[in-house]
């Protein structure tokens, strides 16, 4: 990959857009000559740079989250959980999860699609969120036998998703903070 | 709605073809002239059944979950749980779960559906749900103020969703009865 050819800010340019016709078209609709087309870039560019669609969409979302979970070290799971939801921001949650509910779809019918998701985002954010609860074994917070602690993905993940489907509302930081402390923790034993 | 005029048997025939197009074309593709032609009906005698396509399909569903959760009742919330995914089949979880992800972008994308679909289904369940849970708090085994009691249907929704998001596996009888005991009971407090 010869992504070191443009600059950073051209190329948070060109996630933005990408963004922004994933929510609009949807991963279907968005096609490599729109991409051109918005960012007044060659089709032949693009894919030199990113090789193929789902690779561009993969970089994209995670250009989105450019801080590593891991990275958080507050000294308790609580304080690392809470200081994780404080980065958050409400009107990114709201888009993130209408990008979320369109990729769920095409991720099922585009392989290709969740094998970048994986590799990019999905097990890279996986791998924090352990980091963080490992941290919280080592310190003595939680057994390692802990049999809820194979499932902390699940528990954020399922939130994310499950609020829109049964309050008719996206997720907010109140909601994700009172989910935390209502719900993750105390099957943590926490 | 004259739905007495035809019998059970062709009834439920006609919502398991609504079932199959679903599955395979989705809900954009689902369109009434093929449910007749499957099914061997004129359009006519459908819109006067059920007046709409997303009644037929909320009701298509809803037929899929005849017995309500409500009706369990095993003297235990532990047991009114698990006695619930002894009702589960995991080749109808693989197949529910290939339902949902079709359905979460139609939901969105058609408020008639998602509106028919809460109507006749998601609050039916949620209602069931909540009549566990209110049994358990007046037998005396969790607290009427257990922060985690209006986040019962979250953690189970969630979980079904989260699976094979995080997985790539659909979600199982095992699985659920695992994250019952690991998740859903210790944040209960049970």
């Amino acid at each position: 990959m010869a992504r070191s050819r443009i600059t950073p800010e051209r190329e948070a340019e060109l996630y933005e857009a990408v963004l922004d016709l994933l929510r609009t078209a949807g991963y279907e609709g968005l096609t490599m000559d729109a991409v051109a087309a918005r960012t007044r870039s060659s089709k032949a560019t693009l894919y030199r740079q990113w090789g193929s669609k789902p690779e561009l969409v993969a970089r994209a979302l995670r250009h989105n989250k450019p801080v590593s979970i891991a990275e958080i070290d507050t000294g308790s799971l609580r304080g690392d959980f809470h200081a994780m939801v404080d980065r958050m921001d409400d009107c990114q949650m709201e888009k993130d999860s209408a990008l979320m509910r369109g990729l769920a779809h095409a991720i099922h019918e585009n392989p290709d699609l969740h094998q970048a998701l994986r590799d990019l985002l999905i097990d890279p954010e996986m791998t924090g969120l352990d980091t963080l609860v490992q941290r919280a074994v080592d310190r003595g917070e939680l057994p390692a036998d802990n049999p809820a602690l194979k499932y902390v993905p699940h528990m954020l993940v399922g939130a994310f998703i499950a609020r829109p489907l049964i309050e008719d509302r996206s997720v907010d930081r109140d909601f994700i903070s009172s989910y935390l402390d209502a719900v993750v923790l105390p099957a943590l034993g926490i």
